[in-house]
């Protein structure tokens, strides 16, 4: 099986950014974490991050194909992008929604996403380790 | 590490209850396949079921001092119930927020749950299996 | 036919209750009236009658199997149970909702029945006779 | 007893229109079989139907003295006719609404009648069985 | 100078319509007070009266050059009406908005009126009178 | 019959504060022509106008006993103040709004006026000619 | 192929109705207009106007049968009608909406059309040239 | 004076829920003092806690006969109990609504109390010294 | 211990206005009966009212360093004030409001209470027994 | 004439995406048909298609000088992007938004374009043919 | 050139307010420290304070002819005054609004100002520092 | 002092775009402008301007360690992009917003800035003296 991990804005400054909230694990020791955990349950991982909501696009296009399953937590995007949306249903690959925080105990505008309907499922506020049951998810279909 | 499953109104009817939606594995099955994946995990494991929002209550109460982390899927009452949020925020144990179905791409009023808010995460589409990763994510606190 | 009359919070003080707006007629005479006039038509009827949400819940469930139709008044319910919704829904049940006063005429928040989209009809305005058109409508279906 | 059952706009079409939702009756067969049912309670009958919101408030007008009771579905206008509701208002008439659909499992701008406030009662979703239902309510009064 | 009052549905009601609210005074006594009133301010009246939407739309219409000023009172058309908002603009008419009753004290809907914007001004809440201001307002324009 | 007749923040600006929406009359002129044509009708006035909200307040008070009618043009305070509102409920004297512009016209928050629903009624953008309107209605009472 | 042009109400003033917005053709000039581009392309045109929403309803039920297309500009209609939705629903005659204006940089009420989600599509903001337009969509059908 | 004083979910974890918000007073202290309290008073208390809707509800409806006043701090039912509402307006009895803390200045949902329309008064705020202040204020009466 | 009575607008009419609301005690008799009551329980009070927004900010402010607790009714201020808010934030003094009527029986926008927030807390509904209650709580603090 | 065609976030996935929504048509055979359309109607076509909000903007602001019209279809920045309206804003060329789908019949947030108030037109719900009907509504600019 | 510094409600208490959100400096320093400001920069000041919506609307008007700028800390009545908009309005005299605080990050209703719309323009959230600027920003017009 | 400063989305249009809103000079006059300010207060200033979101959103993020203070006028963004916002709080460099125009007086969407809650301060409607201005007080701080 193969899965695609994409993150979107911000993501990268994981362990730097407002450590308090999303914990002190720098971005390369999670997608180093993400490859070993897939690894041990026999899936194929990629990685990808981008700050575009664009490119984000274009790499779901691109998996069309190419991955069983992604892993999507598309960061500030999640709230605001119809466009990501759209490229979730026309792709049709399993999409499972993770967020690091729980987004319900934020500010109100984080607590719709417009992303969500289109996934199988949504997986908030148990931290990076979320990353992980994602995988674990959409190995278990 | 012992962890309390809790069942809201109408979960008992799994198996009968519209299965398109929250497929076809009955609630007894659903309770002994939790029992054998906690065990596997060394945890130990209660589970806990009613129609009566006020036992949902009293049963959070009961749990303070005897067990170390709460999986909820409070069915109806996630959209409605401010007494069983009060309740997990007044008993202060790690508790993880559970639903079958992704409420994201369901009617309006299921998108906002009150409990949310006052646990550490949710995991929504899943099916069945959100409740072992809600499980795990305990256990990997 | 079988059919199941449930009544939801309050409707137990029928003819203590503000008799202005919920008549004269006491619960146990409308129970009474309502026997006779299955009766006459060659219905099996039972009454049930609680405060508890869950013990509505509960007795809905039972009803699966049990009853061809149901007749619900769930009282101060009506607004705020996504969980009697649910039960209905998950038994599929030909439900029809009555309301002994014209909600639509009262508060604001009695506007809104969430139970009305998963009942086959609603009666509302027509006094303790809704719960006799409701019966007939049930067995002319 | 004198009832008049006022149909509004496109409920002529009835049996032609979508009778996946409205049923395969024609609006004749109906109008001829509230006739008979009317006839068979001691009732005198008649009935009206317009496209026109303004020729169904002059109808309205006209009953004042003529009529003891009044039996309508407004179709659209239902949601939109403040002018309706102030010639129910106008005459004093008791008057029972009907939808044929359950108009509250529908799209969120039919769940408002703007004329349930002035009727004395409401019947719906239980088919062309709800105009029965109404006249015999008008009866019972 | 040549003004037309039109007045909307149900108010050739006046006397009979709800007399608490509106007035004992007959419809046909208002207009024979308005002539009468006009006649001595030498000015040319004429009135109409309907409760068909698209016949006061006509009404307005016909208008155009024959008219120098409107009084309107649109009953219940007031809050729905685009349309005859649109014809008041298309003649560009000085035109001037009565209510008999103080609309802002009755039901929420009834605050607002669609027509308002495109009038020169509103008179509300001072009864019968009212129209009678209208018409002198018009004069001193 | 003796009237008073107050004004709000602003409207001693009159003649001066944007001509082309309340025209070039300015203030005193308009309190001359008003206290000339209560004469004429026999009435008594007597003008107020104060920035201040209390003051307006403390106004309304006195007017308790001394006056038989009061025509006001809270100005901006229309929009916000429960106060007036509530002083013009206490002292019960009829009383007439006036607005020189029609707010119906111009910003949303000018729709609504807080003062309307205790007042016998309201008339807008008929210019300073309102006020006069305004004596008129409340001798013809 | 036959196709039925609709006009609601305030239309048949084109050409004198706020020519700024609607530019300077006359009613009857567009008529002509599209007779002869219906004739061109093969077309058997049939032009309404009414300012009735009642007539127009009769009119899209009389189209049942005999035409195959239905162009409509609903006018002031477009956003408050359910009852001509509930028409081209009943009639299920492929149905493409015109504006003559852009009704999206107008007023915030123009921007909702109830009558859209049950139209094949629409075309709003090209002028008269939108009508011509919407004939060709249909013939490409 | 016979006084029934109410407490509704999770108030039975006083002392140990949320201390910083509630106080660190246990409940059968707070019960305690307030037996102390009523006696000094000359009045005679029943106190009553239970975590279910419905149970509450039984108990306001067999206190109609047996007690002169109510004291109710329905705690997270507050906001969410049409049901409550309703069996305090039945049974006629003045009651005082308490609540510990001051909900305006907490979470937006806790600022609407759907029973206080039906008390007599609301005590917010003042901790556990607000039920003595409630029954007081009952005595006063 | 030193407190602070301030009353808002149109509180000095008390025994005048609306007595079916707010009672036919006066309002100099309201204030005598509060220096009695405060000398009783060895508290030294002040009373102030003033119809001006800006002299009950000038007289909060002065209070700093004089008095030690507040207790206010601030009137129709209540809903509207952000600015009396920020003066009650910026002394700090323990402040508790005061409503005479049951203010969430009355119109909606007397439910909001603007001040409330930076209040310790509310005593609204027990009539003018209200103040002796608030004071009563300030020394019990 | 030269006619600048540009395609947002998706489209490119034509024939792909969803074919019961966006027809079979890929979207290199949509170009191609457009550019022989063009041709016939002696009209020069560019067509641009990104994922990219901003490049989208990047190819708005190229267009200055050197298109005379634009036909956008933005896909799902449609509802998102006060940046491509600002766009279209600054350069100042007429542009019709395109829609292939009737974004009215689906999800609310897609009722609403961003973008359409400042384009002259919008053509929504006719397909692919939308294109054409928008190249030909420029040329008869 | 002369500018006018208009501090509203509480801003007096400038050092003993919250300082933690206000800062230490005191009012007579803000003045004194902005006196000197505008001397060194060749410019006229006068500073005005006063907790009365209504007074601040005196001292807007008589700025008319007498000053060429103003500068307004409306403090609370920022957002809830109608009046004092208008007053800017009427005077026409160039304003820059001045918050001391970041409004945007506190409480919701601090989000609108009733005053932005009519001033050129805003500074907010750099502390007193901003009044320096908001006078330069009127020296460079 | 080391300065970024951002510019969104056709802020590259200075000059050309809409002049009567933003002006005649260019933005690469602007930009000169700027550095010439910066040098004279012995600052350095970097510009950059991006149409595209995530571009502003790497060099925000780049800006870390590099910088002591950000200008950002994020055009259309501002009100959309939660991205953007995001990025401004993980790196916790002081940020001033500007806007040229006053985006109070212009569309309601354009009243709500995503982004001013996290930055300092915001300054609007002072045209391109705003960057000026927000430099200062940067270097102030």
């Amino acid at each position: 099986m193969k899965i695609l991990v994409i993150n979107g804005p911000n993501l990268n400054m994981l362990g730097t950014r407002e450590p308090e909230k999303y914990g002190s694990m720098t971005f390369s020791d999670l997608e180093k974490e993400l490859y070993e955990f897939a690894f041990k349950l026999d899936a194929t991982l990629e990685t990808y991050q981008s700050n575009v909501e664009g490119e984000i696009i274009n790499k779901i296009q691109e998996a069309l194909g190419k991955f069983d399953g992604i892993v999507i937590n598309a960061g500030g995007y999640t709230h605001t992008s119809v466009a990501i949306r759209d490229a979730i249903s026309a792709v049709s690959i399993p999409t499972v929604e993770v967020h690091i925080t729980n987004i319900y105990s934020r500010e109100e505008f984080r607590h719709e996403s417009l992303i969500a309907p289109v996934c199988i499922g949504q997986i908030a506020g148990l931290g990076v380790n979320g990353y992980k049951l994602a995988i674990r998810a959409l190995l278990d279909l």
